[in-house]
């Protein structure tokens, strides 16, 4: 047999496994991204299941596992290319002042929950525990408030900016965590350079991004080679995360610089029609990305949740990231602001908490239980949100009207 | 750093590198396949060129390896969707005569000369030189055909109708020459058997092209997640190919074989809009495929054409089938054809040719002066096509009239 072909089979399964994933989590109205792992979950646990060994080879086929990896890059390349900055700066003071409680207030009651629970961990992996804590991912939030309309209700503009805040400082929070796991040390020097490396990176970015995309436009557009597009989108992601890797700072947070660049760099192709980067970034994002969410969904062990500390881990970190951005919600500065509304809205961990578990799991400080529990959280953060901010945004009487007429009309 | 940065640079790397090759192929109006080709040749020999060691990381990296094989199957079933059974059916008897004519001149033809000049090489490893020297690829004779308003002339339906049944005689003998290769038994039963395995199997795929491409159109219409069509897609390409691994035959012929089926499948999206299958395999192709073509140019030693042996095995090999294609014109069948130019179209041995050549590569019975001599076999057939081609239209008169008109023209 040609040794591609077990490698061939694999892909396919996943691709396919991770679109019946998408298929089921749109027909409960759900996220993509649950319903891969979802199924991730299913075939890293065959064994288990079905007693089918083919759970190993999904957890330990190293291109399967580059090809992970490949998807996390273009995730956060994407997540770069949608962040608006010029959106997020009319809501600006209040943004920050949720994002930062967002990311401090999940931290202080994380910390001591996992004292508690896993009093003899080693304090890297503690570290990454309560990092993942701080991500907030409003894809879904951003889904709820557009399909009840209230995109520009100013609780909505808050909670975009205040993401987009948090995308960055947890890009700043994960270089200086991965540095100080990686090295050993909690030197401040070196945690305040590596802070300062990715600031000044991703400003670089920001500029190139303000200043230069239009050259770059025009001197893209004058090549015609089929594809050429694609690739140029492809390559400035990979290469900016080899670049980030190079000096030091984490891979993903390259790929989101490449991502504020690509942005606002328009394409011509031959026939004049204009085209974003965001489409020429799409074929990759559709295959790898899914590849991602089925590659860690795999890696959690369901054995692990026979045992009982792992439950109970699973259920404290859940607690604390829900309360943790709760509270972040009543730093929000105006007034006759939902405060709750907000807090609930930053609920979710979705895409961008899984790449911080992602990366405790490629520096080897995460165990089965640790992970598990971490996706599990993840999960449970972004499954509960649309239903809970529904019911922040209308008085008990107008929600239940809300609902029949959802129900008549198949919202 | 992460294990990953290396394969991301050599994915940029190559990447931008096929882009500059298909680039540079375009301007000089050759098909992208000889860009690509010579670009991968010089990066693979970087070493030779100039000290850096980036050749062998290419070579030897086994995801870019699994990069490149991907880019042949998709490349293949690229070739299936291309194939247009009911144009081919209209000359279907002068085809199948040059078809046959075309595969049976090189090799009687070729068989002497490798003989003379390589009396002591394994017979496999002469079977597979004569085997790549019956392929054709008729990509960049239709465009030729196409530019010159020609292509509806009884000699480009021929060639066209030809080029087809050489794909599925070339896949027929590619599974024999395999099976012999790696049971190593010239048994007249097994090479029977895989023959018949291979037109069965294509002959499925040939019949569920016809009756149940509309049926399953519509089933793959009714899923909404995003990428689900283009998963389709390459998931098709690459079961087939698995399960052709597994029946015994070559990858490639799985591949080919869903060309034929997602050929004629038509998708709706969910605002109704109708979408070929073409269109969604191309994103894989024009990243796979330009790999594939790096990854084989780089796998040519310069330095084997140090050693006189391996020049005047190119130059044996360009000859015979240069000339074996020259005589297959001579088998058309009809009155006042233009048989010289039939025999000329027929001359490019292109990404076909080097499909024929990987196989050999990763059946390990090629070696560095057989596989080189063989790429530039193909890279010198692809060339010398198009003039040759345009010359054999035209009387000398008219010719000179046409290169005046496009010079001018800047055709």
């Amino acid at each position: 047999m040609d040794p591609i072909s077990p490698v061939m089979l694999g892909v396919v399964i996943i691709l396919i496994a991770a679109k019946i994933g998408g298929e089921l989590a749109r027909k409960f109205n759900q996220p993509a991204v649950l319903g891969e792992l979802m199924v991730g979950i299913f075939l890293g646990n065959t064994v288990f299941f079905t007693g089918w060994g083919f759970s190993e080879f999904l957890q330990e086929n190293p291109f399967l596992d580059y090809m992970g990896r490949f998807g996390a890059l273009i995730l956060l390349c994407r997540v770069g290319i949608e962040t608006d900055v010029a959106a997020m700066m009319e809501s600006r003071v209040s943004a920050f002042f949720v994002a930062v409680a967002g990311v401090i207030a999940p931290c202080v009651l994380g910390y001591p929950i996992t004292l508690y629970l896993l009093p003899d961990i080693h304090p890297h992996t503690r570290l990454i525990i309560i990092t993942a804590l701080c991500a907030t991912s409003v894809g879904i939030t951003t889904r709820v408030f557009e399909d009840l309309g209230k995109l520009q209700m100013p609780e909505a503009r808050i909670v975009l900016g205040a993401a987009i805040f948090d995308d960055v400082l947890g890009l700043l929070i994960l270089s200086v965590v991965t540095s100080v796991i990686t090295t050993g040390s909690f030197a401040l020097g070196s945690m305040f350079n590596i802070a300062v490396y990715a600031a000044v990176f991703l400003s670089i970015a920001a500029v190139v991004s303000l200043k230069f995309t239009h050259v770059i436009g025009e001197y893209i557009s004058r090549f015609h080679a089929e594809g050429m597009k694609m690739v140029f989108a492809v390559s400035t992601c990979f290469l900016l995360a080899y670049i980030a890797d190079g000096i030091g700072l984490a891979p993903i947070v390259g790929a989101f610089a490449a991502g504020l660049i690509l942005r606002d760099i328009k394409v011509k192709d031959f026939q004049g029609h204009e085209h974003e980067m965001d489409e020429m970034i799409r074929p990759a994002y559709l295959v790898f990305v899914p590849m991602f969410f089925i590659t860690m969904g795999a890696q959690v062990r369901l054995e692990a949740f026979l045992d009982k500390s792992t439950v109970l881990l699973a259920v404290g970190i859940s607690v604390a990231a829900v309360l943790g951005k709760l509270v972040a919600g009543l730093f929000a500065r105006g007034k006759n602001l939902n405060r709750l509304c907000i807090g609930v809205a930053m609920i979710p961990r979705g895409e961008v908490g899984l790449i911080f578990a992602s990366m405790g799991l490629s520096l080897g400080v995460l165990d089965d239980t640790t992970y598990s529990a971490l996706v599990i959280m993840i999960m449970f953060t972004t499954l509960i949100t649309p239903s809970l901010l529904k019911r922040t945004l209308y008085t008990p009487e107008e929600f239940r009207t809300y609902e029949r007429e959802a129900a008549r009309y198949e919202i």
